[in-house]
């Protein structure tokens, strides 16, 4: 790269800061941090589901055509949609497919925050939240949980911040605790503004929770945007898919703030094939909650606790030691999550993994404590 | 959907219009239109290459394993950058690689553009830029091109309309013209903000002109960026992959911005085993341009004519029938692109197709004509 300190560059004066074009919003932001990659290492660090896909995506993946390769995937991901249509007994219309959850949040935010706007959301909770009402040039209202050994409490006071856009993740993440739909509708009821729901977690908690979800409530709550993930009970975080619930008017403003051609030809098919086999999304839940099952045990035994979790993860409150315990699996090529914030930096959140992933977990953390 | 107007809902009345929430640059969009998917024509309406992609795109894409779509992609695309950084002769951070080019543009205008800044570009041109700045709530100041017969020519007050950010299409879409890399380079000299390079096109024009990027010069200028498209000669419009090249500085802010894993496992895989085939890609844009010629001789001899075409398409004058020549090659289910504007409603856009595909085009133009 040319120096434009160099003299000897044509750049002229005025460029020698070319960076002076970027946002102050964007110039003074940090970099959103995602959880580390890490091959050859036991990854409990970023709630990955800890099964394999559906087969029937390997044969949809198989059957991608060169022809569908070659030509613009369908704008709308109209057949993907009508699947999850019919699975979670709602219309097409109602539905917006993104590249990841993270895409229908982005498209979320742009549709709904003008700068200086406000955002509102329980703490803690997933930092993204944040990272994007950075990037909008928006403003972050957080409300802490009322917690305790064994709950996070939603107060009730998130439904009177005056933030036009309020969001909870329910199963919350990093807690993996659930709050109750009935308390969300009374929310989003008495909200001067849009509440979205992120449901990335939920499929875990309807395991044992049939009511957990508030997708069943939408046609109540025009201002509900429920948001579900295909990286968690779908095992397909790789592939990146996300949809999006709502009222029809929303939809329709959402969808023209989407990049266009957003969820390319393979995740689309790909997304339909694993909706599909209903038995195998089952299994992998209760492999994933019998798994979590052991894990709390084993981890009881050994004097642990985390709030309750409805996830496929728990937060364990493990005190002081929590980083010397964070580098000590890492030493032992097991990733756990820790963050170094006041909130957090007395826990570890640990994926629930393979039986074969929680034994190594288990026999590093035995010699360790 | 429970009718917010029907007085037995329990939506309280100021969600009557829930849209209210909506911003209003956003309320005021229209959605941008994408070109027409249908099924069973033939498609030489959205410039996709005519050619399959690399055999070892297929072979790459058959080595997915579930493992990777199990787990989250690198969020930062690093092997594919490594691969564009040796193939382009750059070096990999000044790369980030995008889901599409539309996704890099986006980056673009976020990290660059607030609320009432300027956006500037030559007209007409690829739409989506001003739809973009509408979304961003950004003002599009348009210079138009200088059309003859054979030429558009680019005015050099493109560097004085004071915009933050201005781009330039080159080869432009939809004329299939190129303006040289030194007015290019001129212009990114005189601007104050950023020049963005979109070359979707620029491999075709690649193929007769070595010198038509601007890549190779990106060391020269802090504020341009280049960006690049695997939707066209790449043939990976389905995947969905765009890389955008620029200096260090640039590209260490837009990576704040975009969604952390805006790329997935799949496409990743996919876009640098095609660049790695050079052989092919050199094959496909061959048997393009040489298509592209016997096109444009049978078109010749039918008394049409379009601006000196670099691209794999052409903007046709073809006078008042445009629209009664579009719906008449619809009949024959043959797509081509048709804008109902003041500056395009006597063109048509048509795309290079297999010589099947345009031996099907001249045969329904002659039954025409």
């Amino acid at each position: 790269m040319s120096d434009p300190r160099d003299p000897k560059t044509s750049v002229p004066q005025r460029l020698r800061s070319v960076s002076d074009y970027v946002r102050g919003d964007v110039r003074s932001l940090a970099a959103y941090s995602t959880g580390e990659q890490q091959p050859g290492f036991v990854k409990l660090n970023t709630n990955e589901c800890a099964y394999p896909p559906s087969p029937h995506v390997r044969e949809a993946l198989a059957k991608i055509a060169d022809e569908s390769l070659r030509l613009y995937p369908d704008p709308t991901s109209r057949h993907l949609r009508e699947i999850a249509a019919a699975t979670y007994g709602v219309r097409p219309e109602q539905i917006i497919a993104g590249n990841g959850s993270d895409d229908c949040l982005t498209i979320v935010y742009r549709t709904f925050l003008g700068h200086g706007d406000s955002v509102g959301c329980p703490w803690p909770s997933y930092g993204l939240y944040d990272t994007l009402a950075g990037i909008q040039g928006a403003k972050v209202l957080h409300v802490d949980y009322r917690r305790s050994a064994r709950r996070w409490d939603l107060p009730d006071q998130l439904a009177h911040t005056g933030a036009r856009l309020t969001l909870v993740a329910n199963p919350n993440n990093p807690s993996s605790t659930l709050t109750p739909v009935s308390q969300l509708r009374r929310i989003a009821d008495d909200l001067d503004g849009v509440l979205v729901v992120d449901e990335a977690y939920v499929d875990f908690a309807l395991g044992t929770d049939p009511a957990a979800s508030m997708l069943p409530h939408l046609d109540a709550h025009p201002n509900v945007i429920v948001l579900r993930s295909f990286s968690k009970s779908y095992s397909l975080a790789g592939a990146r898919l996300g949809l999006l619930f709502a009222a029809e008017p929303l939809v329709a403003e959402m969808n023209k703030v989407k990049d266009s051609y957003n969820v390319n030809v393979i995740t689309q098919a790909l997304g339909g094939a694993a909706l599909q086999d209903r038995a195998h999304h089952a299994q992998v839940i209760a492999r994933t909650l019998a798994e979590r099952a052991r894990l709390e045990s084993e981890l009881t035994a050994l004097g642990w606790s985390w709030p309750d979790a409805v996830g496929n993860f728990l937060l364990c409150q493990v005190g002081r030691r929590a980083l010397e315990i964070y580098h000590a699996l890492r030493d032992a090529r097991i990733l756990v999550r820790y963050w170094d914030t006041p909130e957090l930096n007395q826990a570890v959140r640990v994926t629930v993994g393979t039986p074969d992933q929680n034994t190594a977990l288990l026999d590093a953390l035995r010699k360790l404590m």
